[in-house]
């Protein structure tokens, strides 16, 4: 029997898996799914490595409106069809590892402890996160259960960029720049060092462009600063989310306006944004589908924010010798890096317009490790690197695993 | 008899002003001074044009208890004082001239009513600014009064600079990125055109750096876009302020830490940015004399933060023709000059050392216009104009007066 591993990455409202064959030290993917919409619309959806359907089905509301039904419903969906395969362990996308977690941990009962205390700061994302690792490590007692952080790529970053300017007790509190992306970054700064190591050993700066959207700067591998800080809201406007933004806006909200702090929340993670400027949609598609002046306005605001911060973490680590662009805009949207670097023309970047809108390679396909777009006017090399963090939690998963019993 | 304006800067717990005698088109000094600590040290210091000090006194709590009490303070030490002169108009400077007010205005009853309703955009400042406006319009209804504004250099900004990415509901509510220090830049401005007109009409960038500080980029002349948004919490790190923020941090200290708004508020104004930085002091002297690793720490965040503004706004405007330091610390501490364009180094900027490091000419010296400062190997030329905000408003008021008695 082929060796599999499986790969889980849970929301509130979403449980995203991809099923992997190890092949030597690297991982074939077999299939891949989402079951989407629960408590709403619950339908699960799972494709195999070539793209074709395996399954598509939508559920009653009462069926699946718990994240636990919904592991009940991928397992009792799952088991049958990974017959030929034997799990050799569970890797899971857990968006917060504190101050403590600087690498993808086995979890047993003390870390899985450790993890809850990190609710606090991010209490949506973490309770969804470890909910499936709870349930799996009660069903499957045993396979090993690998946690992975969104926030451990950052670890280590330097004081300047790990601070805000507030009173050390919030800080030694844990309220810190952690940073977010971290599998993602890890995994495309891994990419660019196979096709440009001399590029990659540099400062680097690489732009995650989703529907979450941050930026990274690096400096020989090491992630120095990034535009996220103690919350996804930070940083970059984003598809419904505002970004950073002036303090004093929230304070008027609560205390001038009379919102409630939960109310501002939701408006600033689901309302605000590229939805909230355009008014129209928070999909970078649709608005340069438009031809309507506020959709234009919304994207060009983006790309002022993204040149900006690239701009801005450029000074930190005092230059730039490549930039790359990833995640679902960052791939898949050539008018935006256009403006991006548009806006930076001053520093000495250009692009190659041909090579810029070239149509991407297909995500699934193994081996495409991204492409150069830049100009031969460009101070330095650009490049456009498919993210795909799914695999880096494959990947991690397989070399602590094996690690473990090399060990024990 | 001589005819001259008063400019009166008025805040919660303080109140400035300067007498300036009439001289053709321009304004000559003749004294200048503060009685500060309005209920708590109650202080009443003035100086004359070469810094002699014509008095120096101090008041018992329960006598200066409120800025009206100030007022009259001020106004019975004054009157024996200005004998010789004939007050033509009094300049005020408004924090706040909200969405309609790009430039000074007479102060009438409807110019009035109209500034209240500015009031909750910056509870603390627009009411302590409009305090004397009322009580010395009561007083002397016969002299005209000028409001000079803040806000008025950036009215106009394009929607890019002018927009948070909040839904447009609250833009239209008046939740702008208004900016301040617009007096500073206007005047500081001025000064680069006369001694360097070219560049002044190019792009430029102003870094404000005071106890309050703030970046602007201009290009021909006018302000594009600035660091500080709808409140003087925004943008860069001050000396006791935050600085923009990540605003799931806020929501964190009130939702999860249980903080009232109004401490938050608190915290984010009086103890953060260097102060809470260095846990030792919100001044640049202080830290810069220190030789404790937190306040190298927070001077570093300060100079990395400057520059990141610095190259962020150079975005903004595709580029950069000149950069200008001015106000308490961008006039005065070179070792922050020298830290923050080494940071820059990589986009083209250098200093000369020995230009950098000249002790600042005296502000009082009128006709100190500025120096220039950078390396023979700058790309663009940097400067230190000393910035003086009450002569910019004495000047406003004296071009309005003139105006309307030409028109009368």
């Amino acid at each position: 029997m082929t060796q599999a591993l499986l790969v889980v990455n849970a929301g509130s409202s979403s449980i995203k898996f991809k099923l992997y064959s190890v092949n030597g030290d690297d991982l074939d993917l077999v299939m891949g799914g989402a079951l989407d919409g629960i408590g709403s619309q619950p339908r699960l959806k799972v494709k195999d490595h070539a793209g074709t359907i395996l399954v598509e089905h939508d559920y009653a509301v009462a069926e699946i409106s718990t994240t636990e039904q919904a592991q009940t419903a991928i397992a009792d969906w799952l088991t049958p069809h990974i017959k030929d395969y034997v799990i050799i362990g569970i890797g899971h996308r857990v968006v917060h590892g504190g101050s403590v977690y600087s690498r993808p941990v086995l979890v047993d009962d003390q870390v899985m402890a450790t993890l809850e205390t990190f609710i606090p700061l991010a209490p949506l994302h973490q309770l969804g996160n470890l909910d499936p690792i709870r349930v799996l490590r009660q069903r499957r007692p045993d396979l090993p259960q690998v946690a992975c952080f969104d926030t451990a790529f950052h670890f280590g970053h330097p004081e300047l960029s790990d601070r805000f300017a507030l009173p050390r007790s919030l800080y030694d509190e844990g309220v810190r720049r952690y940073g977010f992306h971290g599998l993602s970054y890890e995994y495309v700064h891994a990419a660019l060092r196979d096709i440009a190591p001399d590029t990659a050993h540099g400062r680097v700066i690489i732009a995650h462009l989703g529907s979450g959207a941050s930026v990274c700067c690096l400096h020989e591998g090491k992630s120095i600063e990034t535009t996220m800080g103690f919350t996804a809201l930070d940083g970059l406007p984003m598809g419904t989310r505002s970004g950073t933004l002036d303090p004093g806006v929230v304070l008027h909200l609560i205390e001038q306006k009379g919102m409630k702090p939960a109310e501002v929340g939701t408006m600033l993670y689901k309302q605000s944004g590229l939805l909230g400027l355009s008014g129209i949609s928070n999909d970078v598609r649709a608005l340069l589908a438009s031809d309507r002046p506020e959709a234009k306005m919304a994207i060009d605001f983006f790309c002022l924010r993204v040149a900006q911060a690239m701009a801005s973490l450029s000074v930190t680590i005092y230059g730039l010798d490549g930039l790359v662009f990833t995640a679902g805009i960052g791939e898949n949207a050539p008018e935006v890096r256009a403006r991006v670097i548009e806006h930076l023309r001053w520093s000495g970047l250009a692009l190659d317009p041909a090579a810029n809108e070239a149509p991407a390679p297909s995500h699934q396909r193994q081996g495409n490790k991204g492409r150069r777009i830049d100009g031969k006017e460009s101070r330095v090399p650009i490049f456009v690197i498919p993210t795909d963090e799914e695999r880096m939690i494959g990947l991690h998963t397989l070399r602590l695993l094996r690690q473990l019993k090399h060990h024990s």
